[in-house]
């Protein structure tokens, strides 16, 4: 064992210090886990480094970097945009799933199936400018308080996720991106929220049109649905987006299962995670069972597969970005 | 004037000769005009400056990065799969516009309209990974001679384009392709040919699909059509893959009329460039008529739109990256 001068042991101490890279991870086998891959894929001389063109890390949105609970926040700004409109105009209360979504009764608009949701996507998101929408999206996610914790909505995003985010970049990762979330309500706040650019964001998307309006190209949100970034759309959507296979997936959801399946069965290293909502004390406890962030086969296959499954209440000691 | 001692001297005239971002450009106003803007965009002080996030150029690729003469090479391509594929089993040709094609006879391809393309291309570009797809269309690139030049189509890359990538890469722009050309076919050498890597390439696409082959999650090309990048498509594409304005549009043909327009009538200083197909010693030499890269709404409107039009035998040098 070397002994280090006094001032020497003191530098290391306080580079040590500064230079933990994921702060709000608790020091645990998870943590341990995440910078042993981090420093095997980037070390030159290990047998499992990794280029950096090839550092591709991909993150589930929803449950995986911000909260999904009591519903996901963009089905929450949907139905706040839908109250503001049928207040001004109650006739585009057309059916029955947009009434009850209007009155509140998630029952009612559930029992519409997904029929009813794409009403009221098309109604909440088109008939507008992709740049108004983003600018509207924003402005409520900025300003809009979570039902239970009261926290705004765009800092109910995971701190510790944050930094494995910055972690990985600073590491030469390219990090994206892939949500079953609308990619324009995303982008809304990607940068400053996760200082993920929007060419960093790939999720479900409309139909959008270029039309000139009043002499100026735009581009306009028409409704409907154009491709689902969701379970085994995941990879297709990567393939569509980046073209490369992640050496990195974190997700939280069986919907991230196919996206975890492609980025780890690729040549050498490689690494998938899963964030295990397992705090209901702090922020909210479900897996197998529900109709939101169901995590049911992951946990099955998870250990025969060799996926990392991150026990919120364990491994982190922060929850939110936002204080509560 | 100020006198420089010769050492000096010696060295400032080395290094404007290898400052000189574009040496294959002829020392013309195009020329000046382009490095006029770059300065501009890219100054601090300047009032036209451009954050780094935000210097995004967008290149069409067929015509304005490589040939497209006397076809898109890509459905040279597939017309040398087809050849092999009939030749092992007649019976896929199972229609006129296969047979004519199958024939060379491009006339009767054509005939058939956008619905023989489709089955030329249903034939030629599915029932096989992404990757296999990927690996075939490079070897074909790398390998196969252009009829006319001898050189092999990955070099008919245009050396002045491929230096002003670089040259725009140099000053902090992320450089994208944006084509109505099939995006894995690009990207199978995009990043040799161009230093532009997949996920800077957008593109037309036909169905990918996310699939388990013997255990192994693999992309299949299916065939059809997704998304045609092309005319209003283009800033569509921009939008799902970048989403943001670009503030350098380049193409060449009216297939790139709306990307530029969208590029242009962005806020602050933008550039629009359409190169001009005017060396028929050197190239080819084609615009307003045609199958192929008509370019006639644009040359009618590029004066007043302030776009910049190159023309290649006045202002290139030399045309193609690989030797005749």
């Amino acid at each position: 064992m070397r002994i280090l001068p006094p001032v020497a042991a003191l530098l290391v101490g306080v580079s040590a210090v500064s230079a933990d890279p994921l702060p709000s991870w608790q020091e645990t086998d998870t943590k341990t886990a995440i910078i042993d891959f981090v420093e095997a894929v980037t070390d030159p001389d290990s047998q499992d480094f990794v280029p950096r063109a090839d550092r591709i890390a991909a993150f589930d949105n929803d449950g995986t970097l911000w909260s999904e609970q009591p519903a996901y926040f963009q089905l929450l700004y949907a139905l706040d945009v839908l109250k503001d409109k049928a207040e001004a105009d109650p006739d585009i209360l057309s059916s029955d799933a947009l009434k009850a979504a209007n009155d509140g009764d998630m029952a009612g608009l559930m029992a519409s199936g997904k029929d009813g949701l794409i009403e009221l996507l098309n109604v909440s998101h088109s008939g507008l400018s992709v740049d108004d929408f983003m600018a509207d999206s924003r402005d409520w996610l900025l300003s809009t308080n979570h039902p239970q914790t009261g926290i705004p909505f765009a800092q109910m995003t995971y701190q510790p996720m944050v930094e494995l985010l910055r972690y990985l970049r600073d590491e030469g990762f390219e990090t994206y991106i892939v949500s079953g979330g609308g990619v324009h309500f995303i982008r809304a706040v990607s940068d400053d929220a996760y200082g993920i650019p929007s060419q960093n964001v790939v999720g479900s998307e409309g139909t959008t049109v270029y039309d000139v309006v009043e002499g100026k190209g735009t581009l306009m949100k028409q409704g409907g649905v154009f491709f689902i970034d969701d379970k085994a759309g995941k990879p297709v959507g990567i393939d569509r987006y980046i073209g490369k296979r992640p050496v990195l997936a974190v997700g939280n959801s069986d919907g991230d299962f196919a996206m975890l399946e492609y980025a780890t069965q690729g040549d050498g290293l490689r690494m998938g995670v899963l964030i295990h909502h397992t705090d209901a004390e702090r922020e909210f406890a479900y897996d197998r069972e529900g109709h939101i962030g169901v995590l049911d086969q992951g946990l099955d296959e998870a250990v025969d597969r060799g996926w990392l499954v991150v026990d919120m209440a364990k491994d982190w000691s922060r929850v939110w970005t936002g204080q509560q």
